[in-house]
């Protein structure tokens, strides 16, 4: 497409491209947006260099006029969007990409790709955040995830609501808080049960989690007692029926003095599995592959449409699909959440034909949505890096508490807020 | 654990982990493995920079000693699978690493989220193939997955008998075929179709293909023949009830001339959705989010267990976890696959004890499953790279042909061939 478009001459067509979703993936109440802190980075990093424009000529994909303009390749529009952490609902124009025809092309990929992956496991995320009712809930699902995605997964989980993962890459590029844990391999290492968990306490102290169901859960529970003392901080459980067993485990750790020592549980988790643990004195949770893969939905099902160019007069020309099946909503979106009086989101309103630049919303009651992450090129840093990721964390738990009650809701059903297209 | 096993000593001691799916996701009928290719590149160059290491040290997340062992670190075992593009089934021994504790665990997260990544993929896009019955299919969907998983799932899905992938970056990286097509983008971004079809046409020659179904499908065509004549190479379908838009869009295209033009279908297709096209004249399908995302199983579930390790004497102990609900078989494994003679596969037998260096199978009916991809540390060259990637599908077409007929069935049941474990 660059190709053809600079071969044709319409390549510095100034377009406006939006990514929304048609629709929320596994008919949820709302979405978070995730992923955009690590997207800024990678859109601020964005170069073809030597061996892709070499592959790219050896192989003549592209003519040589687009080969020199992708040597030079550096975006340098404006991107406006949905602050990361945001709530979504269909159709909401999440991110809108104002820059020449061929430089947003480009990018489409890599916007689809990451808004698309972390938004998927921060929709999952958030479900078992509001499932676990307070309770910690730790990411922990690295090997069930592609290994770039693991470290993309742990990030966009966190901004969800998650405590903290067992990704040591996630903490160190994005300053997540990491924890460990042992698998059943450190066990079976050893001749006994009690010699491993005496092995790990060494290392770890009697504070450490021990995980007791490598053999029996009643003797293993029994061993590490003894071995750690009442000090014990923690008993993992990674098989059983766990809503029975996290009662029995409760009732000997109690039994034992080891009134303080926690339960966490990991074994194959998801909301809803979360859910059910509610009346059980569990004390945390680990989430692996429900997590990583988005709970049923692993894609989060956005796209990336142009919506309005520019025409040689230089106004705005909103253009759209209007066949049969998709059709779409051109021109430029101004997103608000309209409120109540009690400040309890009622609506999402999206007015069309104003330009993101309008940023100050109608009145009191509509809060404007979009806020500006790129300005000619320039990334705003506010949004990258670890401190990023905390903002959108942090904003996450502010737009929830906003939403209606009905947004916590489990059960497959409509969106919490309807999307009205004014104008 | 690396940690508290080498703060306590146990580091070193040799062991033997294996990885395994305890079961087919999605009730399928068989499995394929894939990634080893893209994994013995990665565990060749694992190795701890100081960026990780000071990160490690700032936080305290392991002891001094540790850090010098992460330093130095370099994997100098060995490391047995099944062949990448081999046939699996529950429980199948797809690898076996064996090494150190320390050396073994440090890879664990890493082999798994290579593998259940690529391996949902490529069991999804396996069944897609099938269903295609000799139509072309391409990838397509670089913008439903992570960045990274994108390439990966490129790959995967072409060993698994994709033709082609609209990823250029796994084209440059693995050798595989590319395609491009041009999005409604395109076509917006001009007053008219009329137009756009002329500029991709410029660029690309009339073999291209143009995609029809931005306004109206059947004018959408009409313009098609007419700029760019019969010759043109394809017309591509995005949306509308494809079965029998396809019977439409042929008659159109043969009335007007255009009998050589092809027809490639894109819209949100899975291996069911493909099945239903059989009936009509589809030329080709390009599939996007189901294969990417493994078609409803987007992690294929494989776990990383400590099978045997070596006593204080140097015999191997075999080891597996004995509690109730995830029970393993401890020991080292020799799988075969037994065929009848007609050499069509009926059993999956695993040798329990055996080391897999007993690489010759017990007779001609039993083809043995194991080939050795490291050797003390070295990677054998032959897996990696485009030249293994090509070898990996050439090997999957030819277990393929070794399969019951059962095998392609799509609906859930049980696996295709039993897994009996002797010894």
């Amino acid at each position: 497409m660059v190709d053809a478009a600079i071969v044709h001459g319409t390549a510095d067509t100034e377009c406006m491209f939006e990514v929304f979703g048609r629709r929320l993936p596994g008919a949820r109440r709302y979405g978070i947006v995730a992923g955009t802190g690590r997207l800024l980075e990678m859109i601020r990093d964005f170069r073809f260099q030597d061996a892709e424009l070499s592959w790219l000529r050896d192989n003549a994909v592209v003519a040589p006029r687009t080969l020199d303009w992708l040597s030079n390749y550096r975006f340098s529009g404006d991107i406006w969007g949905y602050h990361e952490g945001e709530a979504y609902f269909p159709n909401s124009p999440v991110l809108t990409v104002e820059s020449s025809f061929a430089e947003g092309v480009v990018l489409e990929t890599l916007i689809l790709s990451v808004l698309n992956y972390d938004t998927a496991v921060a929709n999952a995320a958030t479900r078992m955040v509001t499932a676990a009712r307070g309770r910690p809930v730790a990411e922990m699902g690295s090997r069930r995830a592609n290994e770039h995605s693991a470290v993309a997964a742990a990030r966009a989980a966190y901004v969800a609501g998650f405590d903290a993962t067992s990704n040591l890459e996630a903490g160190r590029t994005w300053g997540i808080p990491t924890m460990g844990t042992a698998a059943h391999a450190f066990t079976l290492l050893h001749e006994t049960e009690e010699e491993a968990f005496r092995a790990q306490i060494a290392a770890s102290g009697p504070e450490t989690t021990l995980l007791v169901d490598t053999y029996n859960v009643e003797r293993g529970i029994e061993t590490a007692v003894r071995v750690a003392g009442p000090a014990l901080g923690a008993v993992r459980l990674d098989s059983g029926d766990l809503p029975t067993l996290v009662l029995e485990v409760r009732k000997q750790l109690d039994s034992l003095g080891a009134t303080e020592t926690k339960i966490t549980v990991t074994n194959d988790l998801d909301e809803h599995a979360i859910a059910a643990l509610a009346a059980v004195p569990v004390d945390s949770y680990g989430v692996g592959t429900s997590v990583v893969t988005g709970s049923g939905s692993p894609a989060a099902g956005m796209v990336y449409k142009l919506v309005a160019r520019k025409d040689d007069n230089g106004s705005w020309v909103s253009v759209a699909k209007t066949s049969e099946g998709k059709v779409g909503v051109g021109g430029r979106k101004f997103p608000v959440r309209r409120l109540n009086s009690a400040r309890i989101a009622v609506e999402e309103v999206v007015y069309v034909g104003d330009g993101p630049e309008a940023s100050v919303a109608q009145n009191e009651l509509e809060r404007p949505l979009l806020v500006q992450l790129v300005d000619e090129g320039e990334i705003d840093p506010q949004y990258t890096g670890p401190a990023g990721t905390a903002k959108a964390r942090e904003h996450r738990a502010r737009v929830l508490a906003e939403l209606p009650a009905d947004a916590s809701r489990l059960g497959r059903g409509d969106p919490t807020l309807p999307t009205r297209f004014v104008g």
